[in-house]
């Protein structure tokens, strides 16, 4: 925190920073972003999230839950069906993050090309 | 990529991946987001990014700008001096990240009570 009390990022010890690495990191976004789409059964959003191991999604899903970003409800169905869900600060911060991601897929041809372009003048 | 060739960062192997890991990755994310605010030199934004070191920095600001986010521009004074500011999809893509941010830290004090709430049930 900010002298002031203000939650900063930009300071080390603020607890903002915890939850802006939980709701970027490589897991965390995109099972927000994910989750954005709908409420999604832990093996379905895993085929949804490509890539991400049972162990760390799992992790994952824990560390939104904790933050209040994602609620996991356990339904009494035999087997029970778990589901996971945004609360209504995890849509939020999903909705900005999905506009992120939307703006970085329709920039990866440019930055493939500054890549190139780098990569040759370094 | 996908089948049809639109950038997805749900794709394993999709170059988007990789662009957004260095957007919202631990510093570049601060990095960008400090950059929003104006150019700096690089010890001044070490010291806005607080808690970065000289070496992660440098490494964080090398991959943004091979990514085409970040300008790096020598100017012919003595000493040189080293400025760094955003291009055009840096500008665009820091505005989306400093509205999550923004919205990160007016919910920090919900995402503390929901963290203590998690913490007393498990």
């Amino acid at each position: 925190m900010d002298d002031d009390l203000i939650p900063s990022v930009f300071a080390r010890d603020c607890a903002s920073r915890d939850v802006l690495a939980n709701v970027t990191g490589r897991w965390g976004g995109l099972a927000l972003a994910a989750l954005h789409e709908g409420s999604y059964r832990f093996n379905a959003l895993r085929r949804r999230v490509d890539g991400v191991s049972e162990k760390m999604l799992a992790q994952t899903l824990q560390a939104l839950e904790r933050d209040g970003l994602v609620r996991r409800e356990v339904q009494a169905t035999i087997p029970p069906r778990v589901e996971y869900s945004l609360t209504d600060f995890g849509a939020r911060a999903a909705a900005k993050l999905v506009e992120l991601i939307e703006l970085v897929e329709s920039e990866v041809p440019a930055a493939q090309a500054a890549r190139a372009a780098y990569d040759r003048s370094h």
